[in-house]
C-alpha cells in the first residue's frame, strides 16, 4: 500500500496529509489528529477567510497539475490575510475526493498547500478528508494576526484618496486564456504569464507595509479591478475617477494582445486572479508607500482618484471619454 | 428579484447571507463584507475545525429539507469544539451551488446554519460562495475558545481510565434508515430518531462540564463507536475492553429494531453521526463526571474500561466472548 499508484482510504489519507504537515510550529499546541486544531495567536484577535475551488468550474485536471491546484487555492486564502495587512500563520484544509484517491495525487495536492505556506511560516492545523458526488473540491482556511496599527478594511477609503495597485494586472487572465487551448504554442513564449495564473505569489510582504504606513482602504484582486474597485467604494460610500491609461500592464500581456488581438486592458480591467493589492489612501501616505514598495521591490501604480459619492464611478479613456465603471467581473452566477 | 423563486447572482447571495447574519456580536471586530473577518477572543488561543458536506454522499435533497442541511454541517463542526471541551464562537460557511441558487434555498440554508450558531451565541463571521460542477456543497469553519483548564485531547487516556459516554448510540443511524426509504409507515411512529439523525445537539454544554471536572480524554462520536474509541486508543497508546451490554441504546432504537429485524447494537457500534461525547477518566473523576452530567439532565454510560497497550482492543459479548474491537465505522474510501 506504499505505491504512488496504490488508493487510500480516508483514514490513510489523513495519516499521510499528518505526516507531510508534521514540521512544528511554535503556537500550534494541538495540531492535526484530533477533533479540532488549538493554535495560539499573537495576540486575542485573529483574521481567518476560507475559499473554496471545485473542479470543472475552478479548474480542469487535464490542464492543471494537482500541486498547483493545492498552490493555487491556498495562494488565494493567504491573498485575503494579505489584503488586509495581516499575516498568515494557520491554515485548515478540506479535500473532497470522488473516489478514493491516489497516494500521489494527495501527496502532489499537499506539496502545492504545503508550498505556500511553508512561503510564509503558516502551518497546516487541521482538516476534513471526504468524498464528494463528483470532482475535487478543496476548501482552505486560514487564520492570521492583523498588522499592529489594526487591519486594514475595504471601508477606509475617502474622496480624494489616490487609488493604488501593486504589480500588473491582467497576467492571470492571459495565462488562463493560453491554458484553455487559446493560442497554442504561446505558452512556451510566455511562461510568466501561465505561472501567473497558476501560481500567483500573495502580496503578504506588500499589505504588511501598505498597512504600516497606514493605507485608508485594500481589498486583493481576485475577481478583477472593475469589481474590486466597486467594492471600496460599496464600502467606503465614495465615488471613483480611474485612469484606463494608468493600469498598469506587463510588457508579456502587450505582446500576447497584439499576437492574438487580445484586448489587453478589457483583461487588466476584468480579468481577476491577479492576487495584487488595491489600495487607497492620502496623497503623502500614497507616496510613502510607493517609496516604501520600491524598496521591498514591489512596483506600484497609481490609477486616479476616490470620488464624492454623487460624482459616480468613472472610467476615463486613453481617448478622454468618461464612462460609467461598471462591475464586470467574474460572478459564479451571472 | 426579491421573490422567493427568484434566481441570485453570487453578489446577491452574499448581500442575503450578510443580511442574516447582521446580529451583533462584540467579539466580531470585521464581518462579513471584507477579504477576512477579524475576531477577538477571551485568551490568545483558538480552537479550530473544519467540516464538508456534499449533496449526494452525505445528503440527497429530495430527502433533505435546505435548512437540514445547514443545521447538520454547522452542528457536526460545533461538535468537534465541544469534543475538545471548548466553546464556539465564531463560524465561517463556504457554499457551493451547482447552478444560480434560489432566494428561498440559500435563506434556508442559512435558516439551518443560524440556528445551531444562536444556540450557542456563535457569530457567522464570513464565508464564501461559489458555483461546483454539481451538486450542493457546504464546508463550516468554526472558531472558539479552549476551556481554563486546557482542552481535552483525543491522547490523554490512561491504562485504567474509565470509558465513558454520553446520551444512547445509533438513533442517528437508526433516523438514516428510515430516511432512506426503509421502514416505510415507521417515520411518524419513531420522530426523535429522525430527529437524531436531521437535527443532532452538539453536546457542549456537556463538553464543558466534563472538561471542568478533568476527563483524561474525549471525541465525539461522529465515525461510530468502534472507530472512534479506536481513535482514543490509537492517540494514547492503550488498549481497552468494552461491554456491549453497557452500550446505551434508546427504547425507541429497540422497539424500531424489533419491528424491522435490525440489530441495534451493530447500529450503535458503527452507525456514527451521534455526537455524542465518548470520554475516559480515572474513576473517581468518571464519578464526579456522570453526577455533574446528571445535575445537567445529560445521560451517562460507563462503558468499559482503558487497558494497557499489550491487552489488545477487547469487545466483551453479552454472552461472555470475547472479540476484538474493530474500526467499523464510516470511511468514505473503502
Amino acid at each position: 500500500m506504499d505505491g504512488d499508484e496504490s488508493r487510500l482510504t480516508e483514514s490513510e489519507t489523513i495519516a499521510l496529509i499528518r505526516e507531510m504537515a508534521a514540521e512544528p510550529h511554535p503556537g500550534l499546541e494541538i495540531p492535526i489528529g484530533d477533533d479540532a486544531a488549538l493554535v495560539r495567536f499573537a495576540r486575542d484577535e485573529a483574521l481567518v477567510t476560507v475559499d473554496s475551488v471545485f473542479e470543472g468550474v475552478h479548474f480542469a485536471l487535464g490542464t492543471y497539475h494537482q500541486s498547483d491546484i493545492g498552490y493555487k487555492a491556498t495562494a488565494a486564502a493567504v491573498s485575503d490575510i494579505a489584503a488586509m495587512g495581516g499575516q498568515p500563520v494557520y491554515a485548515l484544509l478540506s479535500l473532497g475526493f470522488p473516489a478514493a484517491p491516489l497516494r500521489r495525487e494527495v501527496s502532489s495536492l499537499l506539496e502545492g498547500v504545503l508550498e505556500v505556506l511553508g512561503n510564509f511560516h503558516c502551518a497546516l492545523a487541521g482538516g476534513d478528508v471526504c468524498r464528494t458526488a463528483a470532482g475535487l473540491a478543496l476548501t482552505v482556511t486560514v487564520l492570521g494576526t492583523p498588522p499592529p496599527g489594526g487591519a486594514i478594511t475595504r471601508g477606509g477609503a475617502a474622496a480624494g484618496d489616490v487609488i493604488g495597485v501593486t504589480g500588473t494586472l491582467g497576467d492571470a487572465a492571459a495565462g488562463l486564456y493560453m491554458l484553455s487551448g487559446s493560442g497554442g504554442g504561446l505558452r512556451a513564449r510566455f511562461p510568466r504569464l501561465v505561472e501567473a495564473h497558476l501560481r500567483p505569489s500573495p502580496r503578504v510582504h506588500a499589505g504588511e507595509i501598505l498597512a504600516s504606513v497606514g493605507v485608508s482602504a485594500m481589498t486583493d484582486v481576485s475577481d478583477g479591478l472593475s469589481t474590486d474597485l466597486g467594492h471600496l467604494c460599496d464600502e467606503s460610500g465614495t465615488g471613483c475617477e480611474l485612469s484606463e491609461a494608468s493600469v498598469p500592464v506587463s510588457a508579456d500581456l502587450r505582446e500576447l494582445a497584439d499576437a492574438e488581438s487580445l484586448d489587453a486592458l478589457s483583461l487588466a480591467m476584468s480579468g481577476g486572479e491577479d492576487y495584487e493589492l488595491l489600495f487607497t489612501a492620502a496623497a503623502d501616505v500614497y507616496s510613502e508607500a510607493a517609496s516604501s514598495l520600491a524598496e521591498a521591490g514591489v512596483p506600484c501604480a497609481s490609477l486616479g482618484t476616490m470620488r464624492p459619492p454623487d460624482e459616480g464611478r468613472i472610467v476615463l479613456s486613453a481617448d478622454g471619454t468618461r464612462k460609467t465603471l461598471e462591475g464586470v467581473g467574474y460572478d459564479h452566477f451571472r
